[in-house]
């Protein structure tokens, strides 16, 4: 199956920003683990690789999957679905993580403008996926109803998918600034890396968000007008 | 001149912000000054209220520009260009103030994600405008480049602002992180006000995205539309 160029860009980024999560958390980190009893910073570091490898990134190709895919329009839209949920459930996890993490390093919940618009982005995203299985799949809104909702469930879910990339540009910006406040170097490779990464997804984001407004050129059977159909 | 309710709402969240920014920067810290001797955190304070208020604010109404005023086409292009003009001007400036503050407190330069996104992204706002004024005003492209030239242009302004947005939140959240990490208490009525503001800004560029991105009801002069005109 020929997947577009932007699309295959956006995946090659998403690649290398799971790779470099993945480096930080486990060499610079010292790996991951959701009950270390000595080290509780193995169960933060569940936090970021759940978030970025679960959440965005799944995410990230949920949004792409009605432009690249070449299947049915209803095999696209359960496994938008899918992706989704999985996403969802992922992103729940990595959150439990971080509460995790707190509660058993006696620090305190929700003070960061991080945890506020990463929680606020959560709950978003739960809403537009209730939205759009009960509208889409079950129980299903009428023909007419759906045509005049995805419109809005498209932009909805953008601005979901932005709010998402935000939360994790402050995250990476305030655990790397804690680390720095406890002596890591400004310059050093781990913070080069860390920033790197940001970018990284930043960039991820960037093509994904162009990738699927672009216009289409021709109206083929997996663009995003096929969605219309009811 | 009637102007729009959602442009209306965007307006309030920006004076709310402009307030509330004031309300941190005097009120808590003590006041703005370009050249304090003794109390350089007063140089550094001139960067949130200058990048706020002069880039984002002005910014915001210079993108909504086509949808709110009664005006010309040509005025409403040469006011949409002027009010650009006038936040990277005021945005440089705030940037000076940074560089300046860190300068004299011995503080290093461009280590952090936000510095780095930051100064990215008014140098694509910069890059944009210069592509804008060449193309729309001097030395002018033809009709037809200009018309196939628009949409890259809205679409590429808006990718910048949205960078724009996340270069202040993630200033807000390194700042106020710095002063937790100097004690500030992480649920003071300080800190609090910090994330009210950057959760006031993320509602004001929402709903500018929003409203410029929304479909017309009715194709009248000053509309999207009326930008086509070469």
């Amino acid at each position: 199956m020929a997947v577009p160029a932007p699309a295959k860009a956006a995946r090659l980024l998403a690649a290398s920003a799971a790779v470099l999560v993945l480096l930080w958390c486990v060499h610079f980190r010292g790996g991951l683990s959701f009950g270390s009893p000595t080290n509780k910073g193995l169960i933060f570091n569940v936090h970021p690789v759940l978030m970025l490898i679960g959440f965005i990134i799944l995410g990230s190709e949920a949004i792409m999957s009605y432009k690249i895919w070449p299947w049915s329009h209803d095999t696209n839209k359960m496994v938008h679905m899918l992706l989704h949920a999985v996403a969802l459930f992922l992103g729940s996890v990595g959150i439990y993580a971080a509460f995790k993490f707190h509660n058993e390093s006696g620090i305190d919940n929700l003070y960061s403008l991080h945890s506020w618009v990463g929680l606020g982005t959560i709950c978003l995203y739960g809403i537009q996926w209730l939205f759009g299985v009960a509208t889409f799949f079950f129980p299903g809104a009428s023909p007419t109803v759906r045509r005049r909702m995805l419109p809005w469930h498209t932009r909805a879910g953008l601005v979901v998918y932005i709010l998402a990339l935000l939360a994790s540009e402050l995250g990476f910006l305030e655990k790397l600034t804690f680390l720095q406040a406890a002596g890591l170097g400004r310059y050093s490779s781990e913070a080069l890396l860390v920033n790197f990464t940001a970018l990284v997804i930043l960039l991820l984001g960037a093509s994904v968000v162009l990738y699927v407004t672009a216009p289409m050129h021709n109206e083929h059977a997996h663009g995003y007008s096929a969605v219309h159909k009811p």
